[in-house]
This record gives C-alpha cells, structure tokens and sequence, in this order.
C-alpha cells in the first residue's frame, strides 16, 4: 500500500467494508473457478479501500439512521468492484504495463492477459448487478444511482482519463491536460463515492452539493500526492513500481509544477475540502479525518 | 456479414434500430475523441442486430401498443452495446486473436490494443447507461432490468463463456464442454434479449416464460450453425477469418459431432423454438421468421 490510512476511527469502517468485500463476489469454487480466482485476488489483494469508506463517511454525515452502514454497503462494494476492474485493465500490457499493485504480482502476470481483461469485465459487470441490491430512499431512485455511476464510469468521465492518460505518454503535456486526467480518473470516481453515499441517505440537495464540492477538492488533492509519492518513495513503500511514471514521461504535476509547487496546491486543495464539510457539523467528523489523513502520507 | 437476414419483413425494424445506435453513443467530435471513435467504429460496422431485431420482436409479441416500438428501442441498443463490448474483447490478441471482424479490420488492428480495451470497457458501460433511459411497466420495475443484464453478461454467463471458450483451446473437449460455452456465450444473450423485450411489453409470467424456452433453443441453434459456417465458407463469405476455429482446436459441435449430425441437431432445436411460440399467435410472426431465417442461412 502506498501509505495506510488506518486511525481507530477508521477500523470499525474497515472491518465491515472487507467482510462485506468477501461476499460480494462468488466464492473461487464457481465455475469457471479461474474468473472467480482472478476477481477475488484483485478484489481482496488489500487496498485503502479509499472509495467504499468515503461513501460511508458521506451517508454517516447525511443521516443517523442505525442501520445506515448497512443499507449503503451493496453501493460501497459496488465502488471497489469498479476502482478494482480499472486498476486491472491500467495495469494491462496495452496500457500501463505494470507487473505490481498493491505489493502483489498485477493479475496479467499471475493469471495472464485473457483473464485478466476478462476479470476486470467481470468487476465492471458485478459492480451493477451490486446496485441491483440497494434499497433506494425516498429523494433518490434507483435510477439516479445507475446514471451516476454509469455517467463517472463512462467514456467521458472514468475511461476519458484513462484515454487521456494514455494518449499523453511521451508527449509535452500542459498543466491543463494534467488537470483533465485526474479529474475524470480519480476525482469523478471520488465524487461518484461521496454522492452515492450522501444519496443512499437520502441526503438533501444541499447536503449533496457540498459532498460534491468537497469531493472535487478531495480527489484532485489526492491524485496530486499520489504523484508526489511516485517521485519521492521506493517502490517497496508504495507497493507498486516506483518512478515509473516519470521514466514514461507521464503527465503527473510534479513533472510540471515541480515537488514544492504540488504539495503546497495538495494542500490547499485539502483545506478547500475541509471548507466544504462545514454545513455537515459534528456529522462531518470522519469525512474531514480523511482530508487530514491525506496530508499526513509520507512525501 | 456471416449471412443476411434482411427479409422485407424486418427492413423497418433493421432501419429503427441503425437510427437509434448512431444517436445512442456520444459524437465522434467529443473528447476524448479517440474513444467515441473506437465506440462508433465498432458498434455502427454493420452487423446483424440479431439481438436488437429480436428484443422488438419479443415486444411486438407481448403488446400491440403503438409506441412499443420507441419505448423498447433504449433496451435494445444496450443490448447491440453489450454484444459489440464482448466482440471486442473476444477479438483481441490475448482472446481469439482475430483480425477481420464484419468484414472490417477489428477494433484494436485499427486503434491500438490499449483503446480497443476501453472500446469495450465503454461500450459495456454505456449499455447500463442506456438502461437508466427506460420507462419501465408496470409488472417489472428497473431493477428487474438491471438484475437480468448485469446477470446474462456476467461472470458465471457471458464472461463464463469466454473464459470456457479461452481454457478449452487446444485441450480435448466433450459436448457437455461445448454446451457449456454455447449456452452461456450466446444463447444466455439471446435469451436475455427476448426477455428484456417482453419486460418492457409487459409481458404475462406465461408469456416471459413462452419467450425464454424460445431463446434457449435458438441460441443455440444458432451458435450451431456459426460453427457450421466456419467450417463452410470462406473468409470472404464470412466477414471474418474462416477456418479458425478449426485451426484452433477450438470446442466446436462439428468438430466433435461431426458436420451432418451438427445440422440435425441445429434444425431440430429450430423445431423447438418455433414450438415455443405457439402461444403467442400471429403475433409471435416476426420471431417465428427468425428460426425459419436462421436454418435458410448458407451451410
């Protein structure tokens, strides 16, 4: 893992987010087993699990309903089948061509490339059939969950970073390209995480528009120092090939901005963020950990 | 095109349907454009929109209301959507390997296999998309619809076919091998499509139940003489590169059964299907000429 974002506030969070991870999928003894190996190796290979816990940090801030945890799960689970399926095709020879994620060998390398692509199809697909499983409260039905995630998963959101990010290797890229990349890559899928949260508790507009707000800034931050990281730490501590993205001239703000420059505008960008909790009050608590805990990773 | 299933009979249904595909993807001239190219490329190459052909039959079988025609034709693109993403995917290096498809150069020969990945990753995200885009009736509410697409094209169907298909290549397989590819990697579509048709058509629990028993045995009949016609034809006839899934050693029923006893068996599955429709009148008319059309094609 690049970094670990594990305070006791955070654990209990965890705790049901990996059970709920382990039945969201069907068990390795499924035929065909290799699909259903290869999904859950990349599913339960660890990860922060950053997505599944802002969607439950969004619904706790939105509602104080017992069962809330609960009821947002199926939407939690959905979201880390989904971040999952696009690490395992960026991952891919044609794309990335990475051989470690999250300290493991990329499913390519153990299961090979057919299956690989196909695991993560298989993700892309359950990660809907997941959304068939919710509950939808009274403001919000189910057809507003299915276009927002189809819309953050689409090719003008999810898959147009991915295109661009591609598209941008080897070439002089502008801080503005750089900026179009992660704001569909991470951050769409970050806002994505907080709205279907706040939805699923049955959040009012208002509530909805300052997730988003506090998503924007969230995301980008955090795409931001995951680059810094790529420059400054070992591939041992990041788990993955380290400076991997500076030897493919890839479009990162550090090649661009410089070090110093992209962590004072990760930091800004997070007291942005934390700005927009402030409506949510003492609700927003585990929501603004996370904006602080963003900052704290090592770079 | 494998064979040409255009009878006067299904010109208007064939021309809805091409309208509708070209307005159900994003312009080429959105960014990122390479990907909206890719998207279009490969779902408006032509093809014989078997499943969208047969989703409006299912409907008109179901329901003589006027507009059933416009109120299914949303579903129906999703599912041309579906079927293009596992073309893709099929076709690349790491799959079938294959080079022509629909008589045209595939979809990563022509963009790279790294947007040929996100073609299909697009393409099957859209089709939940366009899912969000139905008025659904009265017996069967969205997330009926969304369980029985994300089920058919998931990982113990669709994908299960696939990977069936990719670990049997150059092994010895039984017929029950080959059932378990065929049933999985085309009829479970075919089913899905008839049934999605007469979902939005309001369809009697008897009339769903009529229209599935339908599918299961034209889907396969149908995968049947595909098989036949690699065997057959030539590559110029086909569209696609003849000969390859002998070539392969690929689970074929000729290969196991032998080419006269394939035919049998394809013809009498045809039986069933019309069978099927007994019920449905002269309404069932249109699906009824499909399994006529189906054993016409050259063998």
């Amino acid at each position: 893992m690049a970094f670990s974002l594990q305070p006791s506030a955070f654990i209990l969070h965890l705790n049901l987010i990996e059970k709920a991870l382990n039945k969201a999928l069907p068990s390795q003894h499924v035929l065909p087993k290799t699909i259903h190996r290869a999904m859950r190796y990349s599913l339960l290979a660890g990860g922060k699990r950053l997505r599944p816990l802002l969607c439950l940090a969004a619904a706790e801030a939105c509602s104080n309903r017992e069962n809330i945890l609960k009821e947002v799960m199926p939407v939690a689970c959905a979201l880390e089948c989904l971040h999952t399926y696009s690490l395992i095709h960026d991952d891919l020879p044609a794309m990335d061509d990475d051989d470690l994620r999250r300290g493991k060998p990329t499913s390519h390398k153990v299961f090979g490339e057919g299956i690989a692509i196909l695991a993560g199809d298989a993700l892309l697909t359950r990660s809907f059939e997941l959304l068939s499983q919710i509950t939808p409260p009274k403001r919000y039905p189910l057809i507003k969950f299915l276009q927002e995630m189809s819309v953050a998963a689409g090719s003008q959101q999810l898959i147009a970073g991915q295109v661009a990010d591609l598209e941008a290797e080897g070439k002089k890229v502008t801080l503005a390209d750089v900026r179009f990349i992660h704001e569909r890559k991470t951050a769409a899928m970050i806002v994505l995480s907080l709205r279907l949260g706040g939805m699923m508790a049955n959040a009012t507009p208002k509530q909805l528009k300052a997730l988003t707000k506090f998503g924007k800034a969230l995301g980008l931050a955090f795409q931001i120092i995951d680059d810094i990281l790529d420059v400054t730490q070992s591939s041992a501590q990041l788990g993955k090939s380290a400076g991997k993205d500076l030897a493919a001239k890839k479009a990162t703000y550090p090649a661009i901005i410089g070090l110093e420059a992209s962590r004072r505008k990760a930091a800004k960008l997070t007291a942005a963020s934390d700005q927009a909790l402030r409506d949510f009050g003492p609700r927003g608590k585990m929501l603004g950990l996370f904006a602080q805990e963003l900052l704290k990773r090592p770079s």
